[in-house]
């Protein structure tokens, strides 16, 4: 077993902000491994528990380490452990599920009721080493980078968003051009989208779109998005939304611009309720809404390996900064300014 | 080509109620069918009309013969019609759709934005005859009863909801027993769910979806029913929603009742927007949320034949009045009192 | 850790039979559990063995215990175990899966290419005892009788198949009435099928056919079955083909019977390839032919315990003998001769 | 109403070969429209009615005008006919149905049992204008060229057969490189597939195959399917199959190459029976196939529309020879010999 203290981003106390520390190894069991992390990368989670909102302060329990996007390699393997061998190339799902709920022994166990999150609830991979449940791991190409093999969990989470229905030939708009808003304009547009609409209120992350493959995109502040969609769609509205800004303005344009029978995805999270139209915007045009938690296990990472591998969708676009883990507060602060892509730290 | 006057319950003016009057027998088209009507069930969309509620004073113009579902025999058919014969007996499909729209050419004309409603849009069946298209009529049965093939209309509405997602071996909430929450009851039970857990306010309503197959029927005003739903289901929450009521506080004890990853399909028009917690009830939950519209035209009226003639549902337990069509006064007050199941008039 | 010998059914040898014999009580590892079987009844797999036909001698390697449905009471329980606890009435999906494959990880594990079947590959519960890995055992309602409980594993075999696609208010036919065809029957009745016709050269075996809800029944020596067929659909023919024959000449019948549009859903095993007119019975019908094998794990048994829990399916009417393990012989003979529904062991 | 005579390529007898006339411009009735054909393209159900093959022989009926594959101005209308205008784009769905059958009113029309099709059944396209019936014509873009718009139809085969289950981020294999083959090829890979897997015993095509996007292409005389599919797949096998050669080997081939779970979907029409393993092949393996029969109308119409004027898929590397309708014969030499992508041909 490895004995030591390693470099960690830790959340040291119940307030605002972080710090690189030195803490010890962790230490596995028999169903564990631990993994030399070798890129990790910035989620808009990390941002609010740096911050520390309301969500964080009701969830977290510092001090700990946090993160849990990353990519690595096996260097030490619990006895039971028969899925990954030392020197592998992981990630890992980040939901730790329960395993005997009706909804783990359904095929769904990514809305177990009974999940542990990596870095939420246990100690996370912002930091040299990480220990993970084996049954985590995702095997990784050797030949996929790092940084890019970091993205994938978020990129699930587009993938997941997207392809929880048809989109070939289809038109799709994103609402909410974060780092998963952008990751799911690729996608939509690997996947035969016919027309990929993106919208935002941030010009530097439409341009992103833009780049990762957007057929129109468009600034919510300068243009009418019910307009702009009736002009591109000859008026019947988009196939798909995938509402991925949680503000209830963008989110009813949702509601609005989908076409009868249409279906709008929802991964972003409304800081309180939301009015609805139920009756107009829902019921009479029969539409379908989902929400989309996590990614299919492992249902999304297959796609997700699929689509990456194959260069169906290219992710370096909108991986725009790299610094060392040493400097991990440049990454939060762009994050903070949203003048970034995905920001990726290396131990 | 049939002369003459008949007896019809006329919409006389911009005002509640209505009046029976001798009004022209109608004629048809060459794309038209001339039906006798032999029974003609009130809706509740009908109750608003004789009301003349906020939504009528919208949408209809007085004067005009309102009413839309019924059963009847074909009298007459113009020159093009192929698909009915005279004397066969039909019901129809209350939605006249286009016919070219993007909806309307994949299989969703239930949700053509073109959509003119029989008793709403145009003269409708309460009336001892009635014109419609030849493309709207269903065949039935000549061995089904006229008053429980007129109301396979709004039990189709309960089927489309119902059946918009598996219920085999499931546990299923309805929410509002209306006539159609009652009938949806039925169609539950007879498609295999394990358990049917019927909500209202009325326990005259409560004691026809126990007749109709309910498993347990909760006054929501004595009983909480986050909790029975709880006990019944060993704190899973139920799988599947269908909510009927069009209420509130009712809609959002649906989206806190089903279980994660479960379906919560509406059918009910609420009269403002509603207040959802999207991030808890939608998203965390990862449910899906279906807007109900009619009937699939025309997979609906072949499960709802399937259904009917087979014996699987028995609808007559829930037909608890017939008048004839001069005492429609009588049915109207029974159902604004919320004392009866389904109200048969007899032209 | 429970010590000693107990009585067991043997398969002794490559040679037809077995024998009644003493055998050491299994002992568990960490993951596994010890459980006292209460009944065990028999499958066509265990008459194969018995018989020793082609199949057997190229998969099973006696001497070992064989026998795969159950149902008992956890006596022991391995260190790592927390899905059940002492006294937990269980039974068990008999495919013990990898967990590893791509199968495995995306909701397939009943189709995982490294399956190893209880009673086949590994000690079976012909036993009073019988050791399994703890994530294979199914919770049951402890007021489910014993009998009952141990055919859920074929009942899973019949829910699979049928409810692999709609049924509520569809035609359904069921090619072969043994014992999960039987079940079959029962379970497309409970789910809505609005007919439910049934196939088979063995009147008895027709009779609990009959029992379980069919609405006709065809000896197809005496009747032909596309004739009945196409009398009883209006010339369309079936919606759903259950084919649990394995006979060509059946199942090219079935081919021709389902509906333009329709489903055949395969359990049965043919012995040797099948010839299929795959230009007019496939393509130009554009149906859709489903491979079923095992339960879904454990969507299946979710709904198993549904149906049967609810009241909805009666599976009582075709456990038609009960002996106690030492007359196993009678058992097998009755199944041998046709003359049984399904055949119960008690230890 | 247009008057005179026209060029059309006319089968003029029960025997192999066709010949250039001059017959009537065809009258249209109330509900169909006359069409200026501009493009029209060769499909092999032509060069099957063109060298007189035993289908053929049972199926048409000489003299009439052949072709089915097109695209045109639409230059008069019946007085019925409200979904085009003159000067509209347009090309057609070759499947003529009733309307009326259960196939027709269930979203099935595409495999209504009562089909007539353009240029089998009655007089076709190979001409200066024909005559359809307005329900049937698609509105094309006017910007999209007249020979992409004739090829279609059967590019509509294609998305038909590769929409009929997912492909994101999966592996495909096309078997059999004909027209519609090599267009699955740009769909599959405009859809996501992570690997698109063609084979053909001829290199030409296959060089197409390479041109719309295949990953792999494989000539099955010089290498092993199955080996290649085994290597290609880390030995998992593709998850889709589109059957699209009718031969035996090699459908038997997919059967052997897709996954445990995993589907395949049949556009083939083999000439007689073929013999399948429907127990390793399908039931173990838990597969799905499909019969594919034309398009679903209107939806495979709409993906056929969004996919072709995004850009997504470009089909001109296969539309490789043009003809004025003179030169017919050099067409079909060429479809006979193999020697070409799409032909069209120019009246």
């Amino acid at each position: 077993m490895m004995q030591g203290t390693m470099k960690a981003i830790v959340k040291p106390e119940r307030a605002p902000g972080a710090k690189l520390d030195e803490v010890p190894i962790p230490q596995i069991s028999d169903q564990e491994v631990l993994i030399q992390v070798k890129a990790t990368s910035i989620c808009g989670t990390d941002v609010h528990i740096y911050a520390w909102d309301e969500w964080s302060q009701s969830r977290v329990n510092p001090p700990y380490v946090f993160g849990h996007e990353f990519a690595g390699v096996v260097v030490e393997k619990g006895k039971n452990v028969t899925n990954v061998d030392i020197g592998d190339h992981v990630s890992a799902e980040t939901h730790i599920v329960c395993g005997e709920c009706k909804q783990c022994l359904t095929g769904q166990a990514h809305i177990c009721a009974n999940t542990q999150i990596i870095g939420v609830d246990r100690d996370g991979c912002f930091a040299e080493y990480v220990a993970l449940p084996a049954v985590n791991l995702w095997k990784n190409d050797p030949e996929l980078p790092f940084d890019v093999a970091s993205v994938q969990e978020p990129f699930g989470n587009g993938v997941h968003t997207v392809l929880a229905g048809d989109v070939a030939g289809k038109t799709v708009a994103v609402i909410g051009c974060g780092p998963i808003g952008i990751m799911a304009v690729g996608v939509a547009k690997a996947c035969g989208a016919s027309q990929v609409i993106a919208f935002d209120l941030n010009d530097y992350r439409l341009d992103l779109a833009t780049k990762m493959g957007a057929t129109t995109v468009v600034n919510s502040i300068n243009e009418d998005p019910l307009e702009v969609v009736r002009a591109l769609t000859n008026g019947e509205g988009v196939d798909v939304v995938c509402e991925m800004s949680g503000h209830p303005i963008a989110m009813n344009q949702g509601f609005k611009m989908v076409t009868n029978g249409g279906r709008v995805s929802i991964l972003s999270l409304p800081v309180r309720p939301v009015e609805i139209d139920v009756t107009n915007d829902i019921v009479f045009k029969g539409i379908t809404v989902q929400g989309i938690t996590g990614r299919k296990m492992y249902e999304t990472w297959q796609q997700v390996s699929g689509l990456l591998s194959s260069g169906q969708v290219d992710v370096k676009p909108m991986i725009t900064h790299h610094f060392p883990l040493e400097d991990f507060e440049k990454g939060f602060n762009l994050m903070l300014e949203g003048k970034c892509g995905k920001v990726v730290l290396h131990p």
